[in-house]
């Protein structure tokens, strides 16, 4: 195991009867709010009405930022900056999916920034303090609830970007599994996947150091996660289903599974970034489009089999006396065949994405490796070698 | 899964160099401390010189508490209050095993009380805040490092009992597994069964709320501890071995595998106190002694055998296609099989305990029930049934 810290403060306050510790938790801070919602599902559903209630009964004062889109903009940080700096508001409460988190939390540092936020996103400018941030997530997918990073799409620069601190923990995330209930199968889908993707991207970061603890704990989240996917599309309103894919989308990048296993980037994430920058398609979909070619390039052009074969032996039923090589074949074979069968693409052609993109988006995506300081392992062969193997 | 809250604050700075951020994160609270130490070896193998070096350079003022025993006892807490008050000391530094850690806990607590710290324990006094707690362990078996509870003796009156208070999370832990390989066999196993015992007081919560998530991450745990411990009895000093018997020990009862099963009281920890008042034995000892019994009365008394045979099934070997009722017995059996292997006694006549001891044993224990509120649950009835079956 590899020297590490862990340190995640963020307080979890998870069921049917969440929301009714919002006003007594966010009143530890302060009594003034910035509500941080999407684009129709959240006023459609009723539950804005909900929260809105709720905040009126306890007497705290607040503003609404709505219309965040999926692969959120940086326009809509800034005004939401706007918003926090005129009416002097303390606090922001995200409710909707990843997008809407990661946009509170951008607005958080935003507004304490001496400066422009995109700096943090490029690294030229550190984050030093934010506003509390409080958290209701309706999809299980980022796991944005307990954790310091964000990813925020520059549109007029064409890149998507993410940056981290530990100023960014939610104070707070309600966690209700009802209201992922409405949450349609494709999103359903790509939030398993993206969910998975956090898990697997520390597991295959070789050199691979003795790490039992972590990989236990990855591969039982990633049982869990494929189950209550697919039962989760099957019956969008099984309770059961839902809270535990909820509760392990979020224990899959609160750090815990990353903790020991030495530095890793995000290579897949940082792909996928440009792929949805692009083609402006879900971030899970792009993630699944490149997990199996991925994990191909660590067996065959990484030579590193071994791990590849004890996931599918560990968490997809690849036969256990299969040597290595074959075992990371059957592996790779089988999580493509999950892909589908959640409608999800297995490769880049199945989105499509031509091969004759690679380029472009190998040099989007060797903007943030540059700013990850990763340009050297992750440079623009390496990346169209992985593309390669995706396509 | 069942509604629950989930926050731990505590900061784990793991590995070979954990100990060179003691200073840096202590004066983050203060610049004098309180060192909690055992009984002997930690002056004998140096480590303690090492510490007492790393405050003074630091310019940290210290004084030193030694002379903590294994079921620490409350006379221990009144010097170290004592000490504390006179002094106008501001943290504490436990460096030990649980003993010394939740001896800490329990100065902390007793400085800032009014009245007597013993009617904490009792259930008469709320613990509202306390001094800052950190830990430097040098056993994987508690979780203290990672949680709020504390256990402490009270000779006089004959009791141990447990306690617990969200002020009573330590800031840091400071965990460096080389400092377990001067752990005995007999006690590097100990730790192993208490670890274990954790993991399954909530995964055994009947009546079994669906919690995959946490079932996993349970097995996933126990899986490696096993392991661990065996292979650490086998090389003390196998850096990887301790370093995931520690991280895994810490992970056990730092509120994750519990969070979502509901409320549960943990009955082997209840009776094995009695056991460790009375015979002054290793709690873990006293734990293996029940485990397998207690497991036996919830398969055969309580008719619960599914969850005793999905542990055996995933944990132990026991064969996949037998029914719950023959893969609950060969779990036992299993697991008993097991501790045996590490030098455990399976049950109370290997201690040895004599049965007609049973009568005291659950006379002692009804106490700690009457406090945590479950003596309707655990009346001197059950207790007596579960004593006949760890016999």
């Amino acid at each position: 195991m590899k020297n590490f810290e862990f340190h995640n403060p963020t307080k979890i306050v998870f069921g049917k009867d969440a929301l009714n510790k919002i006003a007594i938790e966010l009143k530890e801070y302060g009594t003034s709010c910035l509500l941080v919602i999407g684009q129709k599902s959240a006023k459609a559903s009723g539950t804005y009405d909900r929260v809105v209630k709720i905040l009126k009964d306890g007497r705290i004062n607040f503003w609404t930022l709505e219309g965040v889109q999926s692969n959120p903009l940086l326009s809509k940080v800034h005004e939401g900056i706007e918003i926090v700096k005129k009416n002097e508001i303390e606090m922001l409460l995200a409710f909707g999916g990843g997008s809407c988190m990661d946009t509170a939390k951008a607005i958080s540092a935003g507004v304490k920034l001496h400066g422009e936020i995109w700096d943090v996103f490029e690294g030229k400018k550190e984050i030093k303090e934010a506003l509390p941030v409080f958290c209701i997530p309706t999809l299980a997918a980022s796991g944005s609830e307990m954790n310091g990073f964000m990813v925020i799409t520059n549109k007029e620069k064409g890149l998507k970007l993410a940056a981290g601190s530990p100023h960014l923990f939610p104070k707070v995330s309600f966690l209700n599994p009802e209201f992922t209930f409405t949450v349609p199968k494709n999103y359903t889908a790509f939030g398993g996947v993206d969910a998975i993707c956090h898990l697997l991207e520390p597991y295959f970061n070789g050199p691979y150091p003795n790490t039992p603890v972590q990989d236990e704990l990855a591969e039982g989240l990633i049982r869990v996660i494929m189950k209550t996917t697919e039962s989760s599309m099957k019956n969008p309103e099984d309770y059961d289903s839902r809270a535990s894919m909820m509760w392990a989308a979020t224990l899959a990048l609160n750090g815990l599974t990353r903790a020991g296993v030495g530095d890793h980037p995000f290579p897949v994430h940082l792909i996928e970034h440009s792929l949805s920058v692009l083609y402006n398609i879900p971030h899970g979909q792009g993630l699944a489009a490149l997990l199996p070619g991925w994990m191909k390039w660590k067996a065959e052009e990484k030579k590193e089999p071994a791990k590849v074969a004890q996931l599918g032996k560990r968490c997809f039923g690849v036969e256990k006396g299969l040597d290595d090589i074959k075992a990371s074949t059957e592996t790779i074979k089988a999580f493509g065949h999950w892909l589908n069968k959640i409608d999800c693409p297995k490769c880049l052609s199945e989105i499509p994405v031509p091969s004759a993109d690679h380029e472009k988006i190998a040099e989007n995506a060797l903007f943030q490796a540059g700013v990850w300081g990763i340009e050297d392992t992750y440079n623009k062969e390496t990346i169209l070698k992985i593309l390669s193997f995706c396509q």
